[in-house]
């Protein structure tokens, strides 16, 4: 077989990173994005190539595109993180062993916003009968980071914790996932939309920051389930008050930054005093310092999940990549749930 | 032998926390203190009663006396955490033991700004007699405090370390054990004036955030040095921006809070892309949760520096206490080094 060398994809225009900060969601994507024919690099031993199927925009591809994420671009590869597609080929014998099975995988240097994409084997993981195209398509980076996230909350060793943009579909993964295992979470939202949802999804609390009873909500929220983690993907104001109005031992742990605030310590006295601290999450750290076993275990439970209906992906739009560079935003702005691009 | 049931104090006005935010030194100690006649409660066992010889002014305590600081005041007992002084009566056979001795000790309960104070006999360090009285007074807070901190820069793995208010008491005591371990710190100070006598104790780099050139300056020692822990007395803007200056994995130490600032987080994504954290320090926690035998290897390693010279205790003024709540700011304000009260 004749392996292709060029496909076609949405191309970064620029490398490395931003030298400004980058908003969460660009005003339009084509100074960043162009469709066209990019070279595929040659397999090196134990990559596979894959023809891509569906491939998801998730808030961290914004913000990469634009270079405001944390690993550089590189000007004329494709962009996007992960996806689902068939391997067509493979380099080395457990690249080999992976021909002709349909795998969720990350791309490596060359992304899946493509019609063929790399991955390493060791990136991919073969799915089960019982999936559709639609939840293996996003089946990595936010069903590991709800797993990843809950682990942080549990080890905290309080019944509670609190997730901002509760809404999005990884605050809903969380919220899901904290049910089946007896916690009871404190979803925050802007808006109050969602508050019936959330609750449905396994929100003890649901708190919406735009209303006017929401520093009461809070404060009775906190003194009723003293939770002692904050899971946050917006780091605003608004987190950085319940952080300090969470009690003794608490841990802000910032895995987004969906808002364009600086937030300010105003109770500098409450990291010596209370305990408390702020610290980071990125999957691309946490993954690979766990052992294979483990991700093998996590991955299992990821898949279990999602074929049983405990988790679904919603599903904003579904465009190909011709329509993608004018598309992807209006979706994305429209709807909580995910855009998908169809190869 | 009669015990004293009163003793003479500095005594807390107020009980319980202040409602506001206080400030680093108060406008005047009068609304906070008065000197008066205040009951000693009755020894229970394993405790010591104490004749104060010498008792200093920790910015700490200027903290407490307005409520600022992580535990409640009891309004009518005295102020003061630690002090120097001989133990004249003890409940129970390790209490009795210690009758007679020099100690530098804290106070349990009724503080050290008086002529007698209660202590447990278990926080009592008897000295070494080639101690002066100046160094017994400040053995406690200050210089554990500068050991424990250094533990952790050494944890850190990095040769280098940041410590600001460097031109204080305790960052003096903090630069001057980092050269005797063989590191290089950073000391950060406003003014000029410290920084020969900074180079002189073992600073391998003074940045003065008050010149012009700060900013450079800045920059090519957290190149060259490489420094991944910030020790932070201050808490403002400066130290933030410093904070987000420093190479991946740094740690952000709060320990105190001299700045009125509220700083801002600037760039919440080195959080996640950068593994860098803040957290606190605080002795009180600290110290509890290490072995006897861990803290008097401690304490034998801070006696040792002070009666070697290693260390000293450079005083601004000693006054009676007759004189203390005129007396304390101005001499506070005018030196960095420590007011010491003699009842």
């Amino acid at each position: 077989m004749t392996l292709p060398r060029t496909t076609t994809a949405l191309a970064l225009r620029d490398g490395g990173f931003a030298k400004t900060p980058v908003p969460q969601v660009p005003e339009t994507l084509s100074p960043h994005l162009e469709l066209r024919e990019v070279p595929l690099p040659d397999l090196t031993d134990g990559q596979v190539l894959i023809e891509v199927t569906l491939a998801p925009v998730n808030p961290s591809d914004l913000f990469f595109v634009q270079g405001g994420y944390g690993q550089p671009r590189t000007a004329g590869l494709a962009a996007g993180f992960e996806g689902v597609g068939r391997v067509v080929a493979g380099k080395g014998k457990t690249a080999e062993a992976l021909v002709g099975q349909r795998v969720s995988f990350l791309g490596t240097r060359t992304g899946t916003w493509a019609a063929h994409a790399i991955s390493d084997a060791a990136l991919c993981i073969p799915l089960r009968k019982d999936l559709q195209d639609t939840d293996g398509a996003a089946l990595i980076v936010n069903p590991l980071t709800a797993v990843a996230l809950l682990e942080t909350a549990r080890d905290s060793g309080a019944k509670s914790f609190i997730v901002n943009a509760a809404g999005s579909q990884l605050g809903r993964l969380i919220l899901g996932l904290a049910r089946d295992e007896g916690l009871q979470p404190i979803a925050l939202i802007r808006r109050p939309g969602d508050r019936e949802a959330l609750h449905g999804l396994g929100a003890a609390e649901v708190l919406v920051s735009g209303e006017g009873d929401f520093a009461e909500a809070a404060q009775k929220a906190l003194k009723d389930h003293k939770p002692r983690v904050l899971l946050d993907a917006v780091g605003d104001q608004i987190t950085a008050d319940l952080f300090f109005a969470m009690p003794r031992g608490a841990v802000w742990v910032s895995y987004g930054k969906m808002g364009s605030e600086a937030p300010q310590l105003t109770q500098m006295g409450q990291f010596i005093f209370m305990d408390k601290r702020i610290e980071g999450f990125w999957l691309s750290t946490w993954l690979p310092a766990k052992s294979a076993a483990r991700r093998a275990e996590l991955i299992a439970r990821v898949q279990n999940r999602f074929a049983s209906g405990a988790w679904s992906t919603r599903i904003a739009a579904t465009l190909p990549l011709p329509d993608a560079i004018e598309g992807i935003l209006p979706a994305y702005r429209k709807s909580a749930g995910k855009v998908l691009l169809a190869p």
